[in-house]
């Protein structure tokens, strides 16, 4: 088992890395002692390890929300849903909940333990690639709104994040290759030696080799737990970790959250970052071309039809990240340094826009 | 203008307390520099107050989010409206959510600006005698579910607090009586010399004497900023506030906020916590007397009529002062010191629940 920090003083948190984690009774009774819990799950997932993580929880009772699988269900509504069922079982302010699933299981549990009682403890056992390289480490929460993504949320720490990477076994290929689109996100924005290695490595990891995917794990929490130990609220540094998000959250919301898995419009937005850093004169045409192959090779989708280049600015103007009505971007100086930049030219990115959606 | 502040270090924040400061522009001025604003108030304060602060406001855009008035409205739901209008204008992470108005409005719209991408900027401005001595203070904001009271919120710290005190002139007497029992509150719970204050002037203050009512919300203001700036997250002392608090959200859950102004259910709530503290032979019956002398001569109600006992019982349950399944009562030692009690007979408490409700 591996262990990394989050350090944040006081209430720094591990997250625990290993193969068969969920069926270790130890690995959560120190976090967990004789509490009310509700695991939140969805569809797919509840039947497969739920059994297993209610063995290893020593709690005073457990309740269940099972919800369904997909990032259209991650909503305010879906969040009074968990709230209600809290209520209901007269769980007090010392209770906890577990997120048992990928990103959206993750974030709208996350989400609800931030808004319950004004804040009890939560859990995070991610069970997708894209939930234990990203969205389970970091404190981010939140629910989609009809206009935008994410744009209801909070930031509420989990006390510990458990990533059995056996449960990698059962997850569908779609799923994996979203997953590596965030593990391509942190060789282009800080780890060029990662990138380097994923292009080496990538058919071992889309065959689910499990020493390969164990080490992408690894190296991918090293980097967020340092970025968010550094700038928890996002203040300054943290924003680098939205490479190729605001690109990929249009093209989400643009579809309603219906048709794209959120790590495949990452993959597709990170092309258009490399593209839109190459029309800046930034990024050289050979590494925008590394890029866009990898991500390829990943089997992962680069064009985006049915959304119109109006349509996406439209959705990108909703983004987090705009201030002042200035939408900032995360461009590539090169592979492996990413930054954010209010200083584009307009012509570049409607011209970046229109190559890829439509 | 009185100017107290709420020290948290970095993050710390000033009360602004005085008549007419809705009409002073620089008041606004220096915390809200051309910004996009959103206005949440209702159908009663709105009409009274609202373009007064409009013309105060120095905003590049400012849209109005207008709720029904009353307990009953503060829900999950009209939050998700005033969540609808910031998506609908495209506001960003850099726009501001002034409330006008009582604590419900101060409540919920603190609420929707922390979740609001995660959390945007919030001022304070209360209109009721009560959300100026109490709720508009301390960065707890929330909604509450139909099993209970404020159980769905978080912590969501003002950048500014302005209390008009001028805006207390048309507050209806049945507002004004509810806001003197949190000022009642304060004086229990650790201000002897306030409690026979108000013994003193209690006509004066129920006459609308603005300088009686301007020396008791300063006062209370004093006290509620020191114990918030000694602990915010009520990990302690904080929880003394909820003095009255348990018994009064019983009575307002199980009459579905619909009948009970908040502050006439702390009212009820303090003369109960006044009889338990003597069942638990703590406090003198001359004492307990006092209080409930206090509470009647201010009109305040005192017994819960169409709530059994029971029912009050099961509502508090679900009090966030629950730990491990046991209610903590904040009693009273003496008039001016209230403390966290979990060691009281079940017998006291039941004979207090049965001489009130029912």
């Amino acid at each position: 088992m591996d262990t990394l920090t989050v350090e944040l003083g006081t209430r720094s948190y591990p997250i625990l890395i290993g193969a068969g984690l969920l069926g270790r009774p130890e690995v959560f009774r120190q976090h967990l002692p004789a509490r009310d819990v509700a695991v939140v799950s969805n569809t797919t997932v509840a039947p497969l390890y739920l059994p297993s993580l209610r063995e290893s929880l020593d709690a005073r009772r457990i309740v269940e929300v099972i919800l369904p699988d997909g990032e259209a269900h991650k909503t305010l509504a879906n969040t009074a849903r968990v709230l209600d069922v809290l209520v209901a079982n007269r769980f007090g302010r010392d209770c906890a909940i577990v997120a048992l699933g990928g990103g959206v299981v993750g974030d709208l549990a996350g989400f609800a333990a931030a808004c319950y009682q004004r804040g009890v403890a939560f859990v995070q056992v991610p069970t997708t690639l894209l939930a234990q390289v990203d969205s389970a480490v970091g404190g981010k929460t939140g629910v989609n709104h009809p206009g935008g993504k994410n744009l209801i949320g909070a930031f509420h720490r989990p006390l510990l994040v458990v990533s059995d990477t056996r449960t990698l076994a059962t997850l569908p290929a779609r799923e994996l290759r979203a997953g590596l689109a965030e593990v391509i996100k942190y060789g282009l924005m800080c780890d060029a030696a990662l990138f380097a290695w994923l292009e080496e490595h990538l058919d071992q990891l889309l065959a689910g080799d499990a020493a390969a995917l164990a080490h992408v794990i690894r190296r991918s929490c090293e980097i967020k737990a340092a970025v968010v130990g550094r700038d928890e609220r996002e203040q300054g540094e943290r924003a680098l970790l939205n490479l190729g998000h605001t690109f990929g959250h249009a093209i989400e919301s643009a579809t309603s959250y219906k048709e794209w898995l959120h790590g495949e419009a990452v993959g597709a937005g990170l092309i258009m970052a490399a593209a839109m850093s190459q029309e800046c004169a930034l990024l050289s045409s050979a590494d925008s071309a590394r890029v866009r192959r990898l991500l390829e090779r990943a089997g992962l989708p680069t064009r985006i039809a049915n959304v119109t280049p109006d349509a996406a600015r439209d959705h990108m103007a909703l983004d987090k990240k705009v201030r002042g009505g200035q939408l900032r971007l995360v461009l590539l100086r090169r592979i492996g340094e990413a930054f954010v930049s209010t200083d584009y030219p307009q012509g570049a990115l409607q011209r970046v826009l229109a190559a890829h959606f439509g």
